[in-house]
């Protein structure tokens, strides 16, 4: 179904405390008045690339053809670090060329339409402090109204990207990201659990067992391993946090076999 | 005055830090792409259904007819639970049937065209964790878009209701909801509150004094009761926190002599 | 570029917990349902009319004419405090009159066009707490929706203004907001700080040297000073919270040799 309105999606490290993500959204619908703005998150842990890298990509893939997500998470603003266009599943990417764009580049990144482009486009003012709202933003903006790519940047092959990737091997299995619940996601895929029958899970010591199917297959507050909404095996606890029980952090390494 | 375009309400105990909200509002403009989505909270505590239902019920309040309200406190997704579309106030409600529809039921069901019906409609793909996602967002963007309901569900009687509800004599009187200021909400409506003259309330050894009008109506720093902007009796602290200040918890009961 | 709808920001105290901010936004879609409503933030510390100043004028100055902008923070709900509509940057603020207006008015005021009105319109039924629901948001639909300001207040010159102001000299320069990085914005203007050369700035006990560029221009965890995209003075530690590190408050007196 076609969407009636140009859908912008953002994801940033801003908070919600402050002015910065309505400075944004305003820069947006400067240059595109009719487009539907919608917040992924803004409570990336300040500075938190992976954290940031791994969200936009769950965003790229709820969303459909033609969607523009702008993605902020931006410790080096004002220095010489690019900016990026990515052209993936359809949809456009904006957001600074330090990594952010890692975790979508892999699991997306080989479609034969995938591109990646640097914005070299720039307002007659930018500050040096807030590139979000004077530069990204209303390229953001430009795209949800159609603007043509080719106005804005320039292809590029060696976009910067982080260490984190999906596993390749069981061996490499690791927490990449713990969610508001409490649930810790792995950087293992369901396709990867399948390669292995009747899996045994241990993390931080303990013994989790095989992968269930849903929470409710243990009892309340016991731990279980499943493969989450995003495709993942997760580290879960029924009714509680995974991470605060279990003591779980990004970067633990998950033993399973 | 008619609306526009149709309005789409959103509560969950989601948080605000990952993409999940972002993922169900993706769905819901799947199957209404003119809608306009409208976040009541997503602050719910994890697994708190009856914090959902006491602020389901505010945003049923708040809203007028023809309003879709997608509400999802879901710790048993993936199990044989049933999924709800109510009809109240010439609204639509989409969740669970878990008892988030109990406040809801309580203050509107009585009314001659209140109506429960079981969503039967499944969509090809559903995962075993995420209904929000792929089976109630969906749902909510169908009606929102002007989908029949009985293309989508059949009629029930038997919702899951949780213990509480209002108060049906100022014996009963207990602490059922605090807010983001620390005030506490009990289950008293203001009527209940005139069957009885002078009234003095005490809480946790504390006394309160008669109702007041308005938070200013006392010293700062100082507590009070009041009938709440929910016209339900609430327990308040001027410019503080009664929860802190006084210790108050849900389930805490209130003395009205 | 015209905007195709109305766009109303919201700038609250209300938290994101609660159905509070859906309740006032269904109250301006009632008055205006094309409009476009934009959270500036609801984050705002309970009661702090200062922070929320800063907040308004920081959402007016990213913000375009015809803009509404709902502010409330209102800890003197029910009493006699008026409400206002300013007429600023050809913007429309609605806001109660106990001081939000004052950054706003001290930075933009001055205009030749600006004007303040006192807000006196009101409808059938008010309750005593909740005045941003059953007053300010409406009125603000209404100016959305293209309602004389004549229909809705009257003239006034004499609105309430808190002490904090844009420093006049370098001597009375201290911290006036905290931001979610714990960036310490100051009450000195770009401008100011272009009175005097090679500034040396101490603040907390602490030597931060000259304003530098952008954050990058130290080392990671270094503190520093810069000129933040409010064009205001403001201190700040790379990659990391100056608030926490350097203890810095509202309030804090700069010393700028």
């Amino acid at each position: 179904m076609a969407n009636l309105r140009p859908m912008v999606t953002l994801t940033s490290d801003f908070g919600i405390a402050d002015h910065y993500v309505a400075a944004m959204k305003a820069a947006i619908l400067r240059h595109c008045p009719e487009a539907m703005l919608i917040d992924v998150t803004h409570q990336i842990p300040p500075q938190n690339v992976l954290a940031g890298s791994i969200v936009l990509e769950r965003a790229v893939d709820a969303f459909d053809a033609g969607t523009v997500h702008l993605a902020v998470v931006d410790p080096t603003v004002g220095t010489e670090r690019r900016l990026l266009i990515a052209r993936i599943r359809s949809q456009w990417i904006v957001c600074p060329d330090n990594g952010l764009i890692t975790w979508t580049f892999h699991r997306w990144g080989g479609e034969q339409e995938a591109s990646l482009n640097e914005l070299i486009w720039r307002p007659a003012e930018v500050s040096a402090t807030f590139h979000g709202r004077d530069v990204m933003a209303p390229a953001a903006g430009k795209l949800a109204g159609g603007a043509d790519v080719t106005e804005l940047a320039r292809p590029i092959s060696d976009p910067i990207l982080l260490a984190a990737k999906p596993a390749s091997q069981l061996e490499d299995a690791e927490i990449i990201y713990i969610d508001h619940y409490g649930n810790a996601m792995t950087n293992v895929t369901r396709q990867l659990t399948q390669s292995r029958p009747n899996l045994c899970i241990t993390v931080a010591n303990r013994k989790i067992g095989s992968i269930r199917r849903t929470y409710a297959d243990v009892a309340c507050g016991d731990p279980l391993a499943l493969i989450g909404s995003s495709d993942f095996l997760e580290i879960a606890v029924r009714n509680g946090s995974a991470a605060i029980l279990l003591g779980l952090k990004v970067g633990e390494k998950v033993q399973i076999q």
